[in-house]
């Protein structure tokens, strides 16, 4: 049995997220399905974690399990050319038996796309949040300090979330190894978040609170608090899906 | 009476073209509704030209008649709110009473977008056409120099067009200012021309043409024979819409 693993890019603006569902088509159902029909059987595909609907990926990762015995190369045509041109496989590998894209990554990094001048070019509304107005850098990478390390985010996570267990038993505690703000052009302002777990909406919630202390609508000891009173209702508001790019999925 | 001067960006992809017509929506239809709307009366919008379904622009240019007393600054902001993200006034102002979007344009520029690289990143590809392999930027540069200058474009013209008369009087005779090569990054390839006036499906069908000289389908020879033939048939396929962007519109 070989473990077949894929890096994936997706625009996610019409799809219900990554994971398999009955509400609409997901990425997840596309892969499976061009998956199965090349490797002529039932395949599940495993993705390192799930994206919400709208979100999009340039190096989402994912393994599956077959006998087939059919090049990497082949593979990774036939599957590109069955999949729809907004979802593409950008590697194929052999791994290990015991590889699994969740259990085996170390971290992640996503990040969050901002345009802030008053126009936005149409050609990236699909790719990038607009929130015109001035923004200080400074305040924003005060912020960015705040999250870096090993803190509990109950703040940042997805309201209705903490009720449900977590099989892993680390709570809300997660590891953000770095947290940087890019400003690759006047207008243009980009949050990278590169850690060991991301709780459901946690990106979106930061970014969402970042951005309002870079407006000044809150202060960096505002942020602070919030990250400290792990309440979901202290902080600002969920910054929109189409904003977010997980970036890449990182192993050993 | 003012006289207004709109510049417009906008994402043809979900747009039949700029001129308004029954079969779909279009954007000079979504154009002149909101100024219209704004201007309480029934308002022709006149664009510097037509773009064809799918084609994108980053600085088309209209204008229209008005005697409404309205800040150009309020008009911007109450078109911008009322149209679709799509399509955005980029700047707005008031114009002599013998500005005419179409009649006082000196020149246009359009680029034609291609992606070379295998695999093509899914958030390019309603901008930029897919066009996988080896291409000779040499090959490519020779074209656009025997296209500079003043040229008769019949090989070039959309099919059909000839026997149209033209209103001007100058048949299929258009200068070309400057055609230019750029390769920002590898696997991307961007044709740029800029001349007094383009035949209909122009730029598409140079481009068309261009890349198959590129990918030495067709030699610089039979390019340049291609030009002398005055003969549509000779030439090469229309490249796809959505990699034209009809960049800027130049006036005095």
């Amino acid at each position: 049995m070989r473990t077949i693993k894929l890096k994936l890019a997706y625009d996610g603006t019409h799809y219900h997220g990554w994971q398999r569902q009955e509400n609409g088509p997901t990425i997840q159902e596309h892969v499976e399905r061009v998956v199965s029909l090349i490797c002529n059987s039932h395949i599940t595909v495993h993705g390192a974690g799930r994206t919400d609907a709208g979100v999009h990926a340039h190096g989402m990762t994912a393994h599956f399990k077959t006998s087939k015995g059919i090049s990497c190369s082949k593979l990774q045509k036939g599957l590109n050319s069955l999949l729809p041109d907004a979802i593409r496989v950008i590697s194929l590998a052999d791994e290990s038996p015991d590889f699994h894209a969740r259990y085996s990554a170390l971290s992640k990094t996503y990040y969050y796309a901002f345009f802030t001048g008053s126009i936005q070019p149409p050609h990236e509304r699909l790719y990038r949040a607009h929130c015109p107005g001035r923004i200080s850098a400074d305040a924003i990478r005060s912020c960015l300090r705040i999250i870096s390390g090993t803190h509990d985010f109950s703040s940042f996570e997805a309201a209705g979330s903490r009720d449900k267990k977590r099989a892993d038993g680390r709570g809300a505690i997660r590891t953000i190894f770095s947290a940087e703000l890019h400003q690759p052009n006047a207008g243009y302002l980009d949050l990278t978040f590169t850690g060991n777990g991301f709780l459901r909406h946690m990106v979106r919630n930061l970014s969402g609170t970042i951005i309002e202390v870079g407006q000044a609508k809150k202060s960096v000891l505002d942020f602070e608090q919030i990250l400290r009173s792990k309440d979901r209702k202290q902080a600002g508001p969920t910054a929109p899906p189409h904003g977010l790019t997980l970036l890449s999925v990182n192993y050993d």
